[in-house]
């Protein structure tokens, strides 16, 4: 045993012995654990991955915004593949080894689509915005709450920007940040980088020193038995009623717990012109529930890649008059009451995704509500787009 | 993509559906990701793992604390197995699919053998020490701080005590507090579970207020390159003096870049009487070579599975006269300038973590050192022992 604990402590050394046998241009994914030499990527964003299974039959490489795509046994054990040039950002990915679907350990985890999934970091040339720099941090606290709501401890990330401990009279703003369906309070950070986002731009003078709180986005009320949906077609009345009991949930542990929570422990702002909420697709759907219900709790609103949702409109236009209780009705009332309200969606998102913002973006015009419509350049429905989102949110705040 | 989404959405709704085709007594296990069913653990310790390989050949069960263990194919493309009862506690494991050591996607990911490996839970009944209880919660931050010693920032994870942040007034002491060989500085939370296990004591009454600081333990000097070891084999001289190297540059970070920063921005008592140290596995190995070369700013020294150290003693008894700049010559001296010297090991880890622990014990009874031996009752080189460790230790200190 101590051996092993030896030869591991060891790897660690040898990690960046050059390897060398390919293309100088493909370096290790910084997405990758200490001393993994694959995947690599090179500087035209192709990705080389490579995964150690000697008596599979067949193994797939599975990106889960691409096909999936079969790797190469080699004479050594391995199986290998390059893939065409990707899009920068974070992809996230499993491989598919003789059925099975499972993670490549020489990746983080991170999580996604309800596991520890792996994912790649395709660097954006250029772009610093989303990496560590040499610029004050800000830090990253996990928290608890009890929340009467569900009846559980919930656990939230909450991220405190530069000198927030010495600045000892200083109340901050604060931004709720969502993750999407399938991933956890972790995404924002893990996925997201939005500490490092938002350290460069308080750096740079271009944002407002905020606090961020990122909620673990799912949520059952306390004593209430779970729905039996054995059987129960996607989109049926009974699946409905259960997202919306979530939802519901969700809303009343954000309104009812993690609010009081967080302004009772932190120095916050809190009052509604200090308060702004943004969340991605799912967490887009349940920014806007929340906000619009509450808008004596906020008065910043976002939507990246996800807003109305299906709860709400479906595939239909916004009724200004009767949807969200008639909130769109007055534009000046609610330009007066919402400082901000922001949507976003990639060029390249799946066309049902841009259909949907666009339309949203659309009625909004129609009615006359002042709101900003951001496209992000070349992007799918991925981390990427919502980093960006972040960097054009975060400044129109406070 | 939306409909993907939504989809992930509900597979929360149905996470708690009843199973039931089996005996009542398994339960999915408290590590697994939200909404797996499997792995599950009974009331005597048994573990029930099953995946998904609906076309592979030969599929095995890895604990890394026992023999690898077939699998059994069911005809739904599933492979399954029950163990034999496991001692409580977490318990790392992989799985061996046709040849690819893969983790497992229902299992939450742990930081372990230099990559996110899976683990399970075996409940301790009757043992709520480190379990979340309904008692004030500190906080978990994570913070990153430059370090000259690397030319790197550097992530840490640190603990603040319930009310950190409302007694604006106090200073606390504090204990750093290192993983072991291939795991990194979120094993302590997410695997030893430091936190609550210091939240219950504290709510007891039975241990001081602290801070608990967690570093990255391995470094490499700014500038240096990494040694090459290849065909060096394990134990050659170039092997030791990377070690040695790689120990000195941690050595150097923990003192004039960790400490500095620590002190610098969080309320600590910053004189050697309110600084510990400790460490499991490699991580006591390190605490032992750092804080008897510092004695100047430690005063409290722990070692869990591991202390002395190959580098050091390797497999022979200690010389109080020369070893560690003979620090243990004079039991007096040591006794008035060292509070705790503590030492523990799990009575089945192997035979020969178990001898090198005693021999050290022993040697250092021969010379008078006064120190705390303790032994984790049928437990192995294994988390559950580190728990019990921090436990007797953290009531100990300041």
């Amino acid at each position: 045993m101590r051996h092993f604990a030896i030869g591991i402590f060891v790897l660690c050394l040898l990690s960046s012995i050059s390897w060398g046998q390919e293309s100088s241009d493909f370096h290790p994914a910084e997405t990758n654990v200490w001393g993994a030499e694959y995947p690599r990527v090179d500087s035209a964003g192709r990705v080389h991955i490579r995964v150690k299974a000697p008596d599979a039959t067949k193994v797939k490489l599975n990106f889960w915004s691409g096909p999936k795509v079969d790797m190469e046994k080699q004479s050594d054990g391995f199986w290998t593949v390059t893939t065409t040039p990707l899009v920068p950002g974070l992809h996230y990915y499993t491989l598919i080894i003789d059925g099975a679907e499972v993670s490549d350990t020489s990746s983080r985890a991170f999580f996604g689509g309800g596991k520890y999934a792996s994912a790649v970091e395709v660097p954006e040339p250029g772009s610093a915005y989303y990496s560590i720099q040499d610029v004050p941090h800000g830090q990253v606290r996990e928290v608890w709450y009890n929340s009467k709501v569900t009846g559980t401890w919930r656990h939230a990330l909450v991220y405190l920007p530069p000198n927030y401990d010495a600045q000892t009279k200083m109340r901050y703003p604060v931004l709720y940040l969502q993750h999407g369906a399938g991933e956890d309070e972790t995404g924002w950070i893990r996925q997201g980088r939005a500490n490092f986002i938002l350290d460069n731009l308080i750096a740079a003078g271009k944002c407002k020193p905020m606090i961020i709180v990122m909620a673990y986005g799912y949520a059952r009320r306390a004593g209430q038995t779970p729905p039996d949906l054995t059987g129960k077609p996607f989109g049926s009345p009974e699946m409905l009623k259960a997202m919306q009991d979530m939802a519901s949930a969700f809303e009343d542990d954000v309104t009812q717990a993690l609010i009081p929570y967080i302004d009772s422990t932190l120095r916050t702002l809190s009052d509604r012109d200090h308060r702004a909420m943004a969340g991605l697709s799912m967490g887009g759907m349940q920014t806007f529930q929340i906000t619009l219900n509450h808008l004596d709790l906020f008065s910043y609103i976002g939507g990246f890649s996800g807003a109305g949702g299906m709860l709400v409109l479906g595939d239909r236009k916004l009724d200004p008059k009767t949807d969200y209780n008639g909130v769109f009705a007055d534009p000046a009332a609610f330009a007066k009451k919402v400082h901000l309200l922001w949507l976003g969606v990639g060029t390249v998102e799946p066309e049902r995704m841009r259909a949907g913002l666009q339309r949203l973006h659309a009625s909004l015009d129609e009615a006359k509500i002042q709101h900003v419509f951001y496209e992000s350049p070349g992007t799918d429905h991925e981390w990427q787009t919502w980093r960006r989102d972040l960097k054009d949110f975060a400044p129109r705040l406070f």
